[in-house]
């Protein structure tokens, strides 16, 4: 038995963080699948990590374990901690990183890393990704029994994404993400965008919402139903946040 | 039975969206070998991922199933094919990003990808990458048969990467690609430069054709033949690119 | 049988550079277990892939194969080489980007690679890690014998990473790396720093040495036995080498 491991982290892509984490996973179970989700999540961006792991996390298989080192507080008195939810495993610093993901699975099991068996044996200070999260891991890819990692657990630090809130047939919302090309994904929910509704407003501007980026010319404003669930604005072969300055928090408005 | 997968994006490094690709394939097929060529292409440089594909898929197994991604007419009518080419396979959008690799083999087999069956349930307008070419790709991982990816098609979008022309005892190429080192691919192809040829002339500077970086100074121009077939214009540890402002489509030629 | 291989090269992340090697060490070992352990080392750095592979090898299983290509010689006369050390194997250039780790080692079995039965058929003068490093990495992956690669050698280039000195009750270290968070790594060894020192100088600036990061308030300097056996400089939420201008060579004392 052999379950996916999936590494969110802020450690960027220039050290040997990441390598030293697989190095370990390895050690621990030489036929583990490894998937880096990212590393470049800004540093200490807890808000961005578990958003990445919200939008993307049930397209892995089931049994997929999903380590998110976002870990600005390490070495200190937070918790670390593993979490059962659905068909995945969750593995990270008790930041609030989990927490979004989690929130979307019914009686999540929450259990505290106090195992040491399941650690390297020196832990320090300042890198427990590869110290505690990736040997973990590795063993609960292996089948290593969830309940043996430590105890049970009544609650983690909670982060809340906040979604768009309807009030008097207004939609308010606000930017959540900045991809690489651009767009700015928001927090409304495509749900929400009945058919009857056909612009956006953001920044004093109109945009329409369409079907696809082709579907203006070139170099205009447009809104989508996005592949994660909420409205994107986009530019079509452009960079919408780049031509209006968008940033995350900036509001977006439906009538 | 398990071919590789090779990916090659515009996607970047920072967001979920390559992870995403790679959860569904490992979905469809948990043992997959994934590779990422590059997701540092630029945002819809569909010419850079078609020579990228060009100049190192040869260096592949046999049966590699190469996933290009760089799709900025996503959702519109632009077609999804894939193609079988030599003992390769080929996944991506119809809007030349695989043409030039294609044109390397008689007879390719072309299909467009119209069997719903090796889709995600839900196929976004915006993310084909991974609701059609993910899934697509890992099922021909696991040996699906090609022909029913959809039915045979006549021809693709056709994008030629232009060679260098010969006339008049003279050789005029251009700068077809700039790599991270600083060093400028042509596309003058290696076999027209035989043992006569000493030297290269580019922004009036001529440069001469010698057989590895070292054979000048620390800091000197040459021109080697690349590794991947065609002259290059280096500075030995240095950046040719940056120090004389090469860019692509810059004329280079050979007397 | 198949060994771990782990790259670390100067080739950036953009070109096909990486893919190449890796469709080359699948095409030799099609069950190959390839980590990356950083392609972003700055060109030519061979003292920042020197110091990499030291830090992090020792957590990959015994039996992986490091393979550094960091290789501005390439093509010149300089040697190809493997070393069989510990219970590792680490393939490159014999330039010194093997040296530091390999000192860690009683006893280093060194050869040249001299068997081209072990390289692709045409090898460039440009891109030895696609043509030898990748090829000869594969085959110890499978399990070749070390000794069929070529001749023993007596000696390799050399490259010391300098460590901290004690004078006179006073150390005096340097800053041999600054990471992805601008934590600077100096030379001083944990091992060097005794309880009862609690401070560090680094630029007239007098730093604690503490436990963690959260040990000080967000926006403060702090000192930490690091992770990788070395005393590193930081900001507590912070980028240490960015506020005060920190660069690789500093001078750091402890008294």
């Amino acid at each position: 038995m052999t379950r996916p491991i999936a590494l969110v982290t802020d450690f960027g892509e220039s050290d040997w963080f990441v390598a030293a984490m697989k190095g370990v996973i390895l050690s621990v179970n030489p036929g583990a699948a490894i998937v880096d989700i990212s590393h470049n999540i800004p540093a200490g961006g807890i808000s961005a990590a578990a958003f990445t792991l919200l939008v993307c996390h049930s397209y892995f298989p089931k049994g997929t374990i999903f380590v998110a080192v976002v870990d600005p507080g390490v070495g200190s008195s937070r918790a670390a901690i593993a979490v059962k939810a659905g068909p995945y495993f969750f593995v990270g610093p008790d930041n609030g990183v989990l927490s979004p993901v989690i929130d979307n699975y019914a009686k999540p099991e929450l259990r505290a890393l106090r195992n040491p068996k399941f650690f390297l044996k020196n832990v320090s200070a300042t890198f427990h990704g590869r110290d505690i999260f990736a040997p973990v891991a590795a063993h609960l890819s292996k089948g290593v029994a969830f309940e043996k990692l430590g105890p049970k657990i009544k609650d983690i630090v909670r982060l809340k994404i906040p979604l768009a809130q309807e009030a008097d047939n207004k939609t308010t919302g606000r930017i959540l993400y900045i991809d690489h090309f651009g767009n700015a994904i928001t927090n409304i929910q495509s749900s929400l965008v009945s058919g009857r509704i056909k612009h956006v407003f953001v920044k004093g501007r109109k945009v329409p919402i369409v079907s696809c980026y082709a579907d203006v010319d070139e170099g205009k404003f447009l809104a989508v139903k996005g592949s994660c669930g909420f409205l994107e604005i986009s530019v079509n072969k452009g960079n919408a946040a780049k031509k209006i300055k968008l940033k995350i928090g900036d509001k977006v408005e439906i009538t």
